[in-house]
């Protein structure tokens, strides 16, 4: 089946906005095992809607259009769509209604160009937005089945999800449950994680499920995009599969699904009482920064401190008068971490120090990390030497020091050796 | 003139990565006054391609196409363009010898498969790619000119800006000097920094600057795009209407073009032989992890503390015995800037704290500033409300520390009420 996406809106075509819509909206069909074919972005104009409607009903089985929904002169979506379809536009009374309902309940009146987003092409299969007061609607024209779906990316989302892609795997014929499962990992590049798990799909019958990477350096994303007939037939179906990536990745994965790896983290410290403390410096602030909460969460970081002079991290720890001779390694980190554990009270303390090459940045430009944890059991260290240019090197060595955490948290070793450094 | 882009490439098509190229052209020829009027993305796809083209051909005067330049079988731009030119493919020596020359200074022998980049359609015009091995060529198909252009944004970007917009510019007939003056605000939204600047572009004869917003929340960023004969032209054109917009944003203005308002501070610091330490509550380490010093710059940042408890603040700064009974408001933010300042030995302290309000994450949800600054001539404080959600307040809270400390060091009114504040 061929499927195109077709993105209006003047703030998309001119840039101003980043289509950030259609790589959402192509991924997701990519992870149920749909395919893109063709996409176009055309701006809030009538002469190339009509155009570009004409042309992707030709190409196409099915065509997204995303943006035009709105209340305003410039969205355009439905009248065109009427006029590409060779229908009038009639007013969907209960879209109107649900609109009204909307404005009441939060004490407004509905501005009377609202009443634009109820009027819809004669005979248009109405696509439900719980979200917004851009409904949805889907039409043939030309023998392309059009799906009409709101700019705003949350409304979209939603639409995409829990009424595009449905409808999509109907059309197709493919199987119309689907599931994805995400294992987040630290350590580990795309391609080794890819021989890592080289052939793992087997373990399912063929096609059932996808095997994807997605690279957020310094993490990768693994997904799994099952397709079954019932929700228990993918439980069935992921198990072996879930249970191989685990087995495989091993203590390279720092979280599954909507979890990350400051989350585990925070719940690993929470489940047993304990708080945490800090200790940067050429992080700068973006390990304290992970440790933000999230609402409702809980709060276990008592403190954090940040610089780039040693001597000021060894006052701001209590260790004044140690701060002569002390080097940037593995001691300074260790002893840095311990002092922080005792001025602060937390149960668990994190310094990382780095040792930044000199001279002008470039890839191969690294910097040698030292991670320090002390804990009620001790102080450890961590010592990791990673290029790529400064800001990777700080990337890489934030996600080291958070990592190790999570792995002394876990009884795991900290020194297991990362695909990131070089020995 | 009608300009198009077409993007090719099975990751942009499959939304694995997101198109930032598509925008980053886009907008770069509106700053320069040129118009698009389409956009398409297929993937690499022989077929697809060719109808791409043949159809951007019909439609478009100009047509940028992105990516499919590399050395891979999959890579067919320079292909398919000699196949919809109707031409063949010949080598083209003088980049094949810069290529080798390229591989040769690092060392290294050039893979066989990179000679693929240097043959081009025979009668085509070559463009310069002074950083990668994928050359650019102009090609005119059924009418249109045809400017290829290599997918990774660094090399895209320069081959736009010094190539590609010239041509461009002199197709279309507009004049070919053309300048971005950008300037960057905090407190002002765009609506009224619009009203604010209603009517500037009447300092200058019609057309020849333009007058554009992008908001980069809470950060917004005021562009003038002129177009002349000539540089002198193009300063004589400028000066008045950049002298109008810094009348009238004002005090607002905390940077112009490449400056960012950290670096305004770290200059105004450094200028002065100041050093910094900061102190910060709910921001969780975003203010420190902005003084992360660029390369090569000066770096007066002396320490940083983070928590979210007061005892912790109030101990981190050596004022133990004073946390009983403080509260989050102003004085509590002055003397936590005083403490850190005496203890840390910098010349200025900066210190925020935000009380929360209570409840589910909203858009209504607001917290309360406190901003403290102690430094020789003594210690002052702002206050200020902010609404929007969690996320949007610390953004805010983060931006008005760092503005307050500007326009301190800068003598200007710290005070001076800003758009996204409720009184």
């Amino acid at each position: 089946m061929r499927i195109e996406i077709l993105c209006t809106g003047d703030e998309i075509l001119t840039g101003k906005t980043i289509n950030t819509n259609h790589s959402h909206m192509a991924r997701r069909f990519g992870e149920v095992g749909l395919t893109m074919h063709w996409g176009t972005t055309v701006g809030d104009d009538r002469e190339s809607l009509v155009e570009a409607f004409r042309l992707a009903a030709k190409r196409a089985d099915a065509v997204i259009v995303n943006g035009g929904l709105g209340p305003t002169v410039d969205d355009l979506s439905q009248e065109v769509a009427a006029q590409a379809a060779g229908v009038d536009l009639v007013l969907n009374e209960d879209w109107l209604a649900r609109m009204e309902d909307f404005y009441t309940r939060r004490g407004r009146a509905m501005p009377s160009n609202n009443k634009k987003q109820a009027m819809l092409p004669a005979g248009s299969e109405f696509i439900d937005n719980p979200v917004g007061t851009a409904c949805g609607f889907a039409i043939t024209i030309d023998g392309a089945r059009f799906f009409f779906t709101p700019g705003v990316p949350r409304e979209m989302r939603r639409m995409i999800d829990d009424q595009v892609i449905p409808r999509l795997l109907k059309m197709s014929g493919l199987k119309v449950v689907t599931r994805l499962k995400r294992f987040h990992s630290f350590g580990v590049g795309e391609s080794r994680a890819d021989q890592m798990l080289d052939g793992i799909e087997k373990l399912v019958p063929d096609g059932t499920v996808k095997l994807g990477f997605q690279a957020h350096y310094p993490q990768l994303e693994t997904k799994l995009a099952a397709q079954a007939a019932s929700e228990e037939e993918l439980d069935a179906l992921l198990a072996p599969i879930e249970a191989g990536v685990r087995e495989r990745l091993g203590n390279f994965i720092v979280a599954e699904d909507a979890q990350s790896l400051e989350g585990v983290v925070i719940d690993a410290l929470v489940a047993r009482g304990g708080t945490l403390a800090t200790g940067e410096m050429y992080t700068g602030g973006a390990i304290a920064a992970r440790f933000v909460p999230k609402e409702g969460a809980a709060d276990p970081f008592l403190r954090g401190v940040v610089s780039r002079e040693l001597s000021q991290m060894h006052d701001a720890v209590g260790l004044g008068a140690k701060a002569e001779g002390a080097g940037l390694n593995a001691e300074t980190a260790m002893a840095l971490a311990s002092g922080l554990r005792t001025q602060s009270g937390a149960s668990h303390a994190l310094a990382v120090l780095i040792e930044l090459d000199d001279g002008a940045d470039r890839i191969e430009f690294g910097g040698t990390i030292n991670v320090g944890i002390a804990d009620e059991a001790g102080t450890i260290a961590r010592t990791a030497r990673m290029l790529g240019g400064r800001d990777w090197v700080r990337l890489g060595a934030t996600e080291l020091a958070i990592d190790c955490l999570r792995r002394r948290l876990q009884g795991l070793p900290v020194d297991e050796r990362i695909d990131f450094e070089k020995r």
